[in-house]
């Protein structure tokens, strides 16, 4: 079914067992993840031969990154060695009323560092179907906003489909630069995940009557930043992830996808979180796969929320579900029943 | 009050802690556990006189599992030594909508190769009340059908109580092969325990409405199913647990006990859980405890219920309550208060 | 904002990692805490100035202790050193219907054997705002009845402001020795903190149409036992934690602070609990905070109950908020979004 | 070969994991022994039939303790419930340089506190073979040591053979108490066990030119305190443990066991130490094994010898080796090749 | 440099923490490794191209063994997925004058029931440069003798260089089956790996004057050894480990290769131990890379023997050493000076 | 005895756990250290009254460097916050032949951006009696050479003695930078503390026949350079530590002081080595303790190279001994016999 390239930053994610906090905690647990390199895991969680593409330092950290993506079966063989370290965040799992804190220490990493002779996107993106990014690559700064174009065009060039999870953060730019930066890369996008605020955040585009915070959703809002999104910039597809915020224990999931003419939308899950990070990730790399392997919007999306469902109860980001245990819940088994 | 002897596997149990799935693990929490040794636990943490049957190997792994059964006071010393493994199985906790797995590695155990000579019945049994086991250990194969028939018959022969739960297990037998084999066993069976789906796979015994997987449970449809059993091998009394399945985190859990005439049920708890392998055990030593102590069938079935509901509350397979932890459930204080 | 003394026990917790019962765990985490130890943390943990005062042996295990609170920037330099034991208490985590169990072991304590000479309360409530104990001080017996009306009543001299957690526990004393001491001591306390059955078992106050483990609360009732303490003792405050226990997982938490004329309730809040022991206390430091701060009353208990609700959601007893993350729950914001 | 009967105190060990000091550790380890424990371990893991004698409290704590025991087949149905806590003792392991730590937490355990109406030693001893306890019992004071006096002459009238290990602990008495006390037991002991500080601390018996902390071992002043000890109580035999102390890591370690005519020297072990706590109490186990097994001196103090030499490589107190791994030692197969 | 390509099996390792004894511990550590899957990542770390063929189950167990070997980069694309289990090996380590144990349960595993179609060994090899397996592979009966055969005479035919460790496992087969089996692959193998004893036991092969167990060495038994091993089966080089088992913490380790004419001789290493399990597989894999790489004999045997004495300071299995890592020891630097 | 400034970076200290390598581990001991954190932590243990000057980030990770330091009674109310991240570095445990590894990651570090405004030395230093810093601090760049000598000169002005470890770190910056910079500061240097590396590395003062890699020490050679040190730069004192690396497990350790006109020499110590990151700091921490209490040069000598062996039995940095353990080695007792 073609070849999934991702490209993006990989960390070094530590986070105090269990629901310690920062300030309790004199061990860490060590895992690497990174917007693209969970996408790249669930790709290759469902059968797909997957290239994950990032710079990292030429020591042991590095090489644990490497080495961790390995693990799963990620082509690892185009990723730089060099520059001088890892970026690193820290994790601090909430409960009930107590928010997850994510404290970022990434600056001036190797990727950050990146310059443009560092990858070769027409060797990279040779023999490939599909090439995935997020708006936090790019927001890396230095030369990676070129890079990204570099990379977006080429694909273009080689017929590789795009797919851009816009993923706002505002530690790492501003709401203007961000705006100016992504509308130079999403006409070369042709499948946009979003959640409602980064449409908001990264090109003023807002749903009308919906308070995030509350956990209440309105379909017609989401249908309405699609539209916009599709509009703006001719995307073929927009998926936005519906997420409602009980508390750090318990939250609703859905999502829609929209395909320039109607929206379908999943549905809704309650969710009890062992770890929510990475949730998002784990809709796009499920999206990736569905849209690959030629499923109807309805399936997509059931097949994406499903997935990104199931990471919630899993530790650490990456999303560790086979496509057989997907389209079982997709198909309406929740009930948890012990397989034996 | 008489002693009590089970029969049946004691396996390595081995799982990830908390809720890593078996590929994020590089640790597992070995414990040791079997249907019937797990009910000996529950037998003997009530203050029965218990006895474990079984064999394992004559080494150090097989040493740990008797450790195990000596730690909370079971007599081992039936336990015959020999053969080349202890079965293993691997448990992974689900949680949410993702399901809890179990993997069984038990082919070729000391058990499940153990000869008729292993076991004399008549001094085993000499002295005991009452004699449990499970339909697993028949489904073990080689010589264990037979041994357990030798058993049963010896119970019968010397007036010791016979109690067994069906507890189907298709990678261990056909129904066809069960049916065949539990049918010889079940005319000296006095208390027979299950859940609707042993009934049916085992003896195609079925009960009207019920669907197991949504959590809806018919009243009428346990009770048709335990007057079936009765008839058709003259047990005394017939207990059917009723688990509805909300999620892989929260279950509701019943029980009825019909005693020929008349069907009690119980309460029905909602239960958030830690750890539910083992939650049926956990109810046949506690149906086993109530019965040996004379409560009227009311009484019995709330208590074993309760000591079951509790069992969901404790990491492994065993359930590690006293007899007034859980006549203060039955009793209705379900609030959880620290107790100084 | 003036510097808080609070004086009481602190011992060595011990727990089984997660929710193993005592008889599985072959290890302990061992933290260090008190109801004084805990208010004190609080108290720091918001930025004020606050000394622990007790007693510990001078061995290694009482130095663990005093680096567990100077560890948070409390003052132990009033801390004495001397006797041969530090108290000890086992945690054991319950879940769902099983209860959470303390056992204690603090006989003979350090504290519990001090003399009056050990405190110079001139010199410990030089330059104080605030003084700090519970019930628990003075049901360790010993001098400490006669060192804490000392302690009272030099604060008292100093114009310092006194709270008092009546704290009843009955493992330490009988009611008719807690009535008794405790009517020597409240004369001099001018905030005064209870659970509803606190003031019924020292006291004898109580209110109407309550039944404590239902988890009903009746707002009423809860305003006649405030008023009964205030006119009793001449209290200034009187506050009341209402908690609600669903089972050992799930609590309602709410509160009630009385100036003598009027009852401000708070907000209940339904939490999925992480370790609610401390909860009592993290109310108290919480109040301290706010009183000193000069918060009105409607605020004052705004924050106390936000501020306990979450202590429920962090291991062990300290309470490890910071005045921004409490105001941020007090305020509404109890959606436990990913804080980044 | 009859049966072992053991009285002394079990107390619970806590000891932070690896080499961790305790002002570093928030978890430690909890096993639970003592000096007659450790024995009875040491001979239920030779296959002898033992049984351990002692008082705990009626609680999850002391409930601990007796699965300890059980755990390695040990008869705990003498083992009295009550009192109110178990003793603790602490453990910080040294290495190289740094000395090893125990800090006591032991006054009014159960066993402390018990009395002589709590053993019957008619019932307890019948039947039985070998009597042990060491000077730690007498000297927790209390009714000890009438009770200790009650046990000896019990066992001599029932001709059952009683050993003691001196065991000399300056917390818990003086060494005039000790010699006094120790004077009335003595002489229905059999079989003594001690070091050379032992004797010279209790009785006053010195040996000539021997520097303990030197690590320098001399044969002639070993016999010399050992011809002593025979001497004033009419021992039969007398057994030394010779510890040659390098450092906190690497021990000499040898034993001497005399007839009352001859004295037999083991061979001397160079050990790297795993955990050297219990060392002395694997050797008198090790010791009655083999006086029990009608072995000769030689090798009775050859298979002593070996079998605490092992002991100092294993975590906590109790010795785990199978008389199959001591003998094979004892023959001289000290090089440590993996047995597969 | 060319691929390398090993087969054989790879099973779960499980050993306790630390110094644990079996029967203390109730967890493991779960690794995976085998003797060509150990040469497999010794090879990869140096940076070879490297394939490891085995058959593993379809399930997650199976997974793991996979993952673990993708985890350091090795080729996993001919590993077989089918039949019922993971061959699994418990690890008890030993210190001192204890030794450490393996008890083994690899019966019936997935690849000691492989058959001939599952393995292609012409595609498997092709574009090889060098096979390696050991004694072990064989020795699992089945059609592995003949699937080994396929290997080696495809490998002869492609101009693939073949390696094989004897490897001798008496538990596995007699000395009568591994001298008849291992005699018809001899014929194809370029390079033999032996130890002493592995000559003796399958080939009936002597040196003389050698006491494996006291540790001394006899340089000219080995070259004896060696000498008899390459007339009889016309090898090109045989290597030959040399260990020294002062005990189960110490050991010398040093190593002779012979090239048909002249011995080499390694220094000889005294090593603090810290996991000696897969020492003899890590001579194997440096070699491998020393004798491709065009190293002469006395900076291959250099090169392995530096590589195989570090691999017992590396916990589990796998040796994780890097080429500038080894050379700097076989260079002469033992200092062990922190590297920052 | 007044008060001890130290002033310099802290770090984020991760390391696996045990001997695993960096590539094996998956959780890391998270600590925090740093040469003059070190140093601050020693004299606290000593009792002495200390106050460690730095500035960390305004966030947890931030925090928690303070919480260690204030842990054990270090005064942190000189610690500036501010800034975005705190100085991190990887350590990992060599073992026999395989040294330890130290990956920095400390760049841009809040303290390596600090301005000369962030201190006030006058009010930093008022009251205090010695500052101490190593030649990592002007070596972090920016304004920190600034920073040290308006530190240095305050010192002088206000009378407190200056000590200096010069610490080469040459990842950090070049001999020649090293020299000029540090020439600028020796002057106003009271004790100066040094390897014989560092004395050639920074300043080209070498030593005569020495090879340092080869554990070979030469008493001659280090007075030299320590009388050239003196001379150069008008030290008082001059101390330098002499270790001989046998193996990353075992060390020899000594050290020696110069008063300008004779050398001390201290015993040598052959250490099992548990940890030796942080030995030379504590050498630093023991010698500023030794001098302030008065002690005589060979004292002090004997008590900072006690204190320094006993730091390489601790785990991670900190050497946490009292007077009493450090003056009972000084004093010869190193036979590491149980306290109990």
């Amino acid at each position: 079914m073609g070849k999934v390239v991702t490209f993006g930053e990989i960390m070094m994610r530590l986070n105090p067992p269990g629901y310690l906090r920062f300030v309790q905690s004199n061990t860490f647990e060590a895992t690497y993840a990174g917007g693209e390199a969970n996408v790249a895991i669930s790709c290759a969680n469902y059968g797909l031969d997957v290239a994950f593409v990032t710079k990292v330092p030429a020591q042991e950290i590095g090489q644990c990154a490497i080495n961790a993506m390995r693990h799963f079966g990620v082509d690892t063989s185009n990723i730089k060695r060099g520059g001088d370290r890892l970026g690193i965040y820290f994790v601090e799992k909430g409960a009930s009323q107590r928010a997850s804190k994510v404290i970022y220490d990434r600056a001036d990493s190797a990727i950050a560092l990146a310059s443009k002779n560092d990858f070769d996107w027409k060797e990279i993106l040779a023999g490939a179907t599909w090439f995935h990014f997020t708006g936090i690559t790019p927001a890396l700064g230095g030369e990676l906003p070129e890079i990204c174009l570099d990379a977006v065009k080429t694909a273009k060039e080689l017929g590789v489909k795009v797919s851009c999870d816009l993923n706002y953060r505002n530690k790492l730019w501003s709401k203007e630069e961000a705006g100016r930066v992504m509308a130079t890369l999403m006409p070369y996008v042709d499948v946009c995940i979003a959640n409602e605020e980064d449409a908001a955040d990264v090109f003023g585009i807002h749903a009308l009557d919906t308070d995030v915070s509350s956990g209440k959703l309105s379909h017609d809002g989401y249908i309405s930043v699609a539209e916009q999104l599709c509009k703006r910039f001719q995307c073929e597809k927009v998926a936005i992830t519906l997420r409602g915020s009980i508390s750090a224990s318990d939250n609703n999931w859905a999502g829609m996808l929209y395909d320039g003419k109607e929206a379908y939308f999943s549905n809704s899950y309650s969710i009890r979180i062992v770890d929510r990070v990475g949730g998002g990730d784990s809709f796009g790399g499920a999206l990736i796969y569905s849209l690959i392997s030629g499923y109807d919007c309805q399936k997509a999306i059931d097949y994406a929320v499903a997935a990104s469902c199931l990471k919630h109860t899993i530790e650490h980001d990456f999303n560790l579900m086979s496509v057989q245990e997907v389209e079982s819940l997709a198909a309406g088994n929740a009930s948890g029943r012990v397989q034996r």
